[in-house]
């Protein structure tokens, strides 16, 4: 079971209230498999600069992270520099240096073109589209996108709906996507598309899985300590695709845990700036944190009316 | 296992992107006491003017609402007029006027004084406060409360919280009251300065309940028609209090389930405009719905990790 991300690999300088980091490894390439890692080997389809501080990939890849997909080409690396409000809910863009990232065309290597478990990071539609011709026969195509390529590139993004599995976003997405403001009226909107599942990150309040005919919702794991945002939905995605490709069941049951485990993941993401959140975390905490979002929702309401 | 609730009885004019009503039915208590009334009997106190249509009140006295204790005061009754945006996520007062209101000196009847159950509805801490002088030996107090008595009644309010079971009240008034934007340190603050419980209400991601030692989350139930938001708060709080008093047990488990009729009937509430989607409620419905919550979260995690 193969699990393939392709995606940004970028340099981030965020600047938050409680600090600021400054080219730390960043994108979304990096935050998936850096959370995905915990749990299956990951594939990495990227691009970087010839400033990139490669040494420090290779230092994740004794995490069961292969980056020999990630070709470095002549220019700068991508760069991304953000500044959160106060409470964290709101950023503002303050610099986007594409570099390299502006030529990318992703090309899946020899090796990489059988995996069965294929995360689209959020890159233009049509770039997700050529992933989809390289790789033969995957069980699951995860993608992402933003408003910028709803905006931009909306009939691409509608060609590539109607060939993936899962659409993952969040709900600012999803609703300029289908034009309507209501959530669920949204995820039904983009199934009718082509995916047979929904997911919508909500960011501190947790994520909405829908098909067709239920819902499922996993709240944010309760964490007193947020440093910093960035990455929470692509570890999210680590999660969910690396649970799934470990277990290699796509059931509803098994989909649900990997929507927990995504939240895991996301958790540990904002705990700590940029990637630090999961420099000490070994899969005995992962379990753990999974166990207590059973908590957090149980209810028993077996004869619940009296 | 008597039910009281203390609060608003207005006339309410609502503009949504849907439709408007003038002069309708609403505040506070009308709320909390046409949900609650569903699954247990509701006395309620307040004050209404020689304008109150008391007519449409006497109606629903046959669910189970005994309106004795709401006086009819010489004056105008108490008007808010406000308008929602397009995708109701805000809304904008366009009008309030007090009128008797402005004067309320809650005055708890003989007969009630001994309820078990005290909702103390969004009316100033110290009239609040004023009204637990008056009822005898209550099993559970929760209270409401808003940013305008956060902002001037402070001191009051800090009084009231030392003197309640649960606050329940949103996202917002919680950070504001507690001067953290972290909902859980938020949380945390509140159950320091007295109750034992802290509801936290979310609009439509869901409601947490926060304890010393454990959290809950209850989500929204899943619509894809939301009329009308007015009331959804307090209609939460009168399913969760009537429950309550209906199964006469305190345990966490039977106060989470409490959280669940919340939600249920904050539902309802939004479904149609003003209290007119309780109107063809029954038992039956509310634990269909309430059954539904419990696919909606369930996930089962024992051995997810294989």
């Amino acid at each position: 079971m193969t699990l393939l991300v392709v995606g940004s690999v970028a340099l981030d300088s965020i600047f938050t209230p409680f600090g600021e980091t400054a080219d730390a490894l960043g994108g979304s390439a990096v935050y998936f498999s850096v959370a995905g890692s915990l749990l299956h080997p990951v594939q990495v389809v990227g691009v970087v600069g010839r400033d990139y501080p490669v040494r420090e990939l290779e230092l994740l890849a004794g995490r069961g992270i292969d980056w020999s997909g990630v070709e470095q080409a002549d220019g700068e690396s991508f760069r991304w520099k953000g500044k959160y409000s106060y409470d964290l809910q709101s950023r503002e863009t303050l610099e986007t240096r594409l570099g390299v990232f502006a030529q990318f065309q992703p090309k899946i290597p020899e090796a990489f073109r059988s995996a069965q478990y294929v995360f689209l990071g959020n890159i233009d539609p049509e770039l997700q589209l050529g992933v989809l011709t390289q790789v033969q026969r995957p069980r699951l195509v995860v993608c992402d996108t933003m408003n910028y390529w709803i905006q931009g590139k909306r009939s691409a993004l509608l060609d590539l709906l109607a060939r993936v599995d899962v659409l993952m976003v969040n709900d600012s997405e999803a609703r300029e996507l289908s034009g309507d403001w209501n959530i669920h009226r949204a995820g039904r909107w983009i199934l009718a598309r082509g995916p047979q599942r929904v997911v919508i990150k909500q960011g501190e309040y947790g994520a909405l899985l829908i098909e067709p005919s239920r819902t499922f919702y996993v709240p944010a794991y309760p964490l007193e300590t947020v440093f910093d945002p960035t990455g929470a939905g692509d570890a999210f995605a680590g999660g969910f695709m690396a649970y799934l490709a470990r277990t290699g069941s796509l059931s509803e049951d098994n989909i649900r845990r990997a929507m927990v485990y995504g939240a895991a993941m996301g958790s540990y993401a904002v705990e700590q700036f940029g990637i630090r959140g999961f420099d000490s975390i070994g899969l005995a905490d992962v379990d753990r944190r999974v166990r207590a979002f059973q908590d957090l929702t149980h209810v028993s309401l077996a004869e619940a009316l009296p």
